[in-house]
């Protein structure tokens, strides 16, 4: 299945009654900080708290009514787990989500809020996928993939589809990437809406596997990652990793340093809870590894749940 | 001067081009809590991270330009400060600002960031406006009163003014109450725009001088208030205390444990930054002293200005 603009716009019109229409935010002194106009997409503010319920939403609500009875399952790190389970108890079916023993409790607590009934594993990506198939085969649940997954790619482009409605005249777009669903539908949406705009992506320097993926021309996988920004930890899939080759004109990686004091400025002075993995595209700017001095920059705040008792810049 | 909605109107048409439009959000976890449902209008997202900017830049731009020449001057524990600190830097003149010696360290940074000229004194109201009348003496400039100024209660009502053209149908309309502008300000904008709007304030029980001055019929001065709410320790003035006598049904007093719960679940659940002050509104509805279940309520979040190195809910 080809993912075209026409694509999400039909997941935008599906999940229109689902989502909050999130609110583009400015900040006088970050553009004084960064040296540019930045327009903040907050899906830290979606529901669950991140862009991932405009995916899994798309995704639920395709199912055919035989399939959806038996239920949704995934594997996740946490905001996609959150997202599907209130997905799944919004059209009345079950979501089996299987976490990563690491995963902060925060997050757990949060998928079992929603209903979500957790299998917890070690937090490497073979037990992940060997017990979803395990939950698979006892509950003939279907499977919605974070990021590999047409449906959800189409409707994490929704945020970009709605920002570029709000603000049509970027000069530049900039997500974070972790699998690489929502920097494909971005790069999808934004392309086509403004095709002369540049779509960058954001990546934590201790999981730079996109960057070196798009270096190497394949996929390499994301081994041992290091960050505090725990939604960026996975690999490129087959589905993301084209669109992404082809319509993305850099991944700029950034260090755990700058996405901490970068959250730290967004808080004290936009007072947006956002998370490390949704700080990416600002400390891209903050480290100005980039140069995009004077320019309209989009930026897509994807999340915001972090643990409240422990903030990364406290001893 | 009397204040009407025509003022507040008047107000807004002023400073539409320095202040933003704050969104209105909503929280289904938040409703489900409290029962009822919750229309939150962002004022923590205003600049300087709180509505007195409404107020303060109202009051800077009615100043004839021979007034404002010699600056502006207040003194205020926080908010106050920054807004009309901001406000003259957009005026280019200057601010000068009595704070409280034991104001929170990133509230005195900000005033200065702002460009405002900081003079430390002890915590009371003596000392603040004995130091207060030093400056003026000294320098010819403008007091802008925190709350007791017909210019600042109409700029605070324009955040009621947004929010009714937003959701027009609120059955309630909460405000905090401190000194009364913001509270004055919204029962004019509310009384006048949904006559039949039920108007109602939050008030720290620790700081309860606005509950007990109602009751009294005068005002009761505020002494030696307790409460994590930093911004709501002054007394009613003599401008506000008759607006909210006639237009304001009930003042609802809130323990500091119920400010802090709701604001820990409002930072989780709707990635807010809200202060103590800003909370008390919801902190009215978490206690469950009124009985508002069903009902569309509309709450002013007044600012988001916290020390993030310090959180109330952590040891």
């Amino acid at each position: 299945m080809s993912i075209s603009i026409d694509t999400v716009r039909a997941a935008a019109a599906h999940i229109r009654a689902y989502v909050h229409r999130t609110p583009v935010m400015t900040c006088h002194s970050l553009d004084e900080r960064v040296g540019a106009q930045v327009f903040m997409k907050c899906e830290n503010l979606q529901k669950v708290g991140a862009f991932k319920f405009r995916g899994a939403c798309n995704a639920v609500f395709s199912l055919a009514a035989t399939e959806a009875a038996h239920g949704v399952a995934t594997h996740s790190s946490g905001n996609h787990a959150q997202a599907l389970a209130l997905a799944a108890r919004l059209r009345g079916i079950p979501a089996y989500i299987v976490m990563p023993r690491n995963a902060p409790a925060v997050k757990q607590a949060a998928v079992a809020g929603y209903g979500g009934l957790i299998t917890l594993c070690e937090p490497v990506l073979a037990a992940r996928e060997s017990t979803l198939a395990e939950i698979v085969a006892a509950t003939g649940a279907a499977v919605v993939h974070p990021y590999n997954d047409a449906r959800v790619i189409a409707g994490q482009g929704t945020a970009a589809l709605e920002l570029l409605e709000d603000v049509p005249d970027l000069d530049v777009i900039i997500a974070p990437v972790g699998g690489g669903g929502l920097l494909s539908g971005t790069a999808i949406a934004a392309k086509a809406l403004a095709p002369r705009i540049r779509v960058l992506a954001a990546e934590p320097a201790g999981a730079d596997d996109a960057f070196r993926s798009l270096a190497a021309g394949h996929i390499v996988p994301s081994m041992q990652p290091q960050t505090i920004a725990d939604g960026l930890l996975t690999s490129l899939g087959e589905l993301t990793f084209p669109i992404i080759r082809e319509q993305v004109e850099q991944i700029v990686t950034v260090s755990d340093a700058a996405i901490i004091d970068a959250m730290k400025f967004v808080w004290e002075r936009a007072k947006l809870i956002v998370e490390p993995s949704g700080m990416t595209p600002i400390a891209a700017l903050w480290e100005g590894k980039i140069d995009l001095r004077g320019l309209r920059v989009g930026v897509i705040l994807s999340g915001g749940n972090v643990d409240l008792e422990h903030l990364p810049w406290q001893a």
